[in-house]
């Protein structure tokens, strides 16, 4: 027996209550006063950064911010700023810098400068008296309680819950969350704790223990899944995985795809997940091994993860609760330890 | 003596022409009025769309129009919009679609939403006459001449310096590019065909002939090259290669290196190459196989590819020539045809 990932094991294992934390009570109370406040300040255009894990987290914010408020998304390019120098005009922007620690010293400066040039900033983070949290006008806890794997599990998806509850107070205009949306998401840790007692993806784990690469996959709302599988996989398992939205898989990377290439595809009960099957079945002309994450079977596919089907928009809360399963499984088939990969911390600093 | 890759071979000879064809005379005439008239309209900020090499058109556009231009970008999710119905209030923003083809119907649509809702709409693509380029109010043709091969080079840089020429044209005011920097323009061509003479890039082919994965890394402008090199390695030799800005990759993937994982790391020589040292360091620690592509050897790395020191806003006109020369050798060693790739077309057609 060894004590190699017990702390991403635990870390996993948290998630149904860390988001019904997030759910009720004064944490939700704290996120529907800034939602407020910032649907008042009436933001033209939303700005997000991130890095790595958190960057994964933005992309979830992005997605909700198009579709669910209407409004223009950007993901500043850091490096513009802090090592070019550049000062765009953030004014009538809202500038939100996501970040498990809050501790990196470029979100820290793009959130500094945009403020400055009159954005509205929120820091979401899981340390509020980081400087990030500091930084910003408001700030968000996403309240995931210390996390003992360097490798993120539950502060991304408390990122992402953190992210859907505001966007949907400001979407509300005044901080409330409807019913009907309130009912959803209070349904989702019980949904949570379903999919963690599943033991689907400690098996798959033994498929892929020689695998030498992997293609993850997913549109819409499943793409910042896909990204955050591959990081994960990179991460605990060292083994180099990518991640193509479905559409830019087959732009190119497709080629790349033949029967040595596990695929992971997420496939939800949507449009996204619909926009899926041209991709399933072109990996299959390729003869690719796909196996999918979703509700339903997908035709052609070797296997399947299985997650409850909900609204795509609730989907990347429990999609990636199988897959961080799989990354540490897949560590431990290895070898690897992925409480603490080689050649990393938990707190990055870049500049 | 085979007939592989013929196309892409030539396709990579004719870029300095291009340079040459697109800095003077009509075309740039042409590029100096859109850039007029949209600097008469005074965008708030700037929208790209993109899918593959053309995407990373997109990335280098959204670093000059952030660093030079001083305005905030977005990378809009084309499937917010195709899938889920998102309707974004685009007025105010210049929305630029990129594309090579101009026929892929997500980025058509992408454009057509935007131009209903009051946006300024440019497309940039190397087919004058493609949807694309009738939904957009302007369109930029980017005249880099047929494209041989599927893999894209010569319209990649085609549209790296039609986007860097609207937004020097965009930045004057008038259109008209200020005369010290219509001399570095004019120098490129002469700088290309010299990249392009040297040898280099074909020897370092030998190297990876039996490299199972790649990564490819650089920091600001630089980081458009590293994502297209990836790209380039992944369609013509079918090379998992991943690439990471040098912050990403300090931010999880370093835990994927090793001393089989050869690093190609972009080191240009201003402060996207300076932010490169800690990351070339830090490769070095893990005992990662680390190339660079620049002007000046970076210690601890194993080889350089060796291209002429120029501002790093013109080097990703440089930078990917040997790189697109080393992705052409490599699939010849490899036994495959980068004219065409398997499981790829030309265009591709993504909703």
């Amino acid at each position: 027996m060894t004590l190699h990932g017990r702390g991403m094991a635990a870390d996993i294992e948290e998630q149904p209550a860390g988001y019904d934390r997030l759910v009720d009570g004064s944490h939700a109370t704290g996120i529907a006063e800034i939602a407020a406040r910032i649907a008042q300040r009436r933001p033209r255009h939303v700005v997000f950064v991130g890095r790595g894990t958190s960057d994964h987290a933005a992309l979830y914010g992005a997605y909700l911010t198009e579709i669910r408020l209407g409004l223009p998304v950007a993901s500043a390019s850091p490096s513009a700023i802090t090592l070019y120098g550049a000062r765009p005009d953030f004014s009538g922007a809202l500038v939100v810098g996501v970040s498990q620690s809050g501790g990196s010293p470029d979100l820290t400066e793009v959130l500094t400068v945009a403020r400055a040039s009159g954005a509205l900033t929120l820091a979401v983070t899981n340390n509020p008296s980081s400087p990030l949290a500091e930084a910003a006008e408001f700030a968000v806890d996403v309240a995931a309680g210390h996390e003992r794997a360097v490798a993120a599990t539950k502060t991304y998806t408390a990122e992402l819950l953190a992210l859907l509850m505001l966007v949907e107070g400001i979407r509300a205009g005044d901080g409330a969350i409807p019913a009907e949306e309130q009912a959803a998401l209070r349904a989702l840790p019980g949904l949570a704790a379903r999919v963690i007692a599943d033991d689907g993806a400690a098996e798959l784990a033994q498929r892929y223990r020689f695998a030498s690469r992997m293609v993850t996959t997913g549109r819409g709302y499943a793409y910042p899944t896909a990204r955050e599988t591959a990081l994960k996989l990179m991460e605990t398992s060292y083994l180099p995985a990518l991640a193509f939205s479905g559409a830019d898989l087959l732009h190119g990377p497709l080629a790349m795809t033949d029967p040595d290439v596990p695929v992971l595809a997420v496939v939800g009960a949507g449009p996204g997940g619909s926009a899926m099957s041209d991709v399933v079945h072109r990996l299959g002309e390729r003869r690719a091994d796909v196996v999918t994450v979703g509700a339903h079977d997908v035709p052609g596919a070797a296997g399947r993860l299985d997650v409850p089907a909900v609204d795509e928009r609730y989907a990347p809360l429990l999609d990636i609760l199988p897959l961080q399963k799989l990354a540490l499984s897949l560590a431990l088939a290895r070898g690897a330890d992925p409480d603490a990969p080689r050649g990393l911390n938990k707190v990055t600093a870049t500049r």
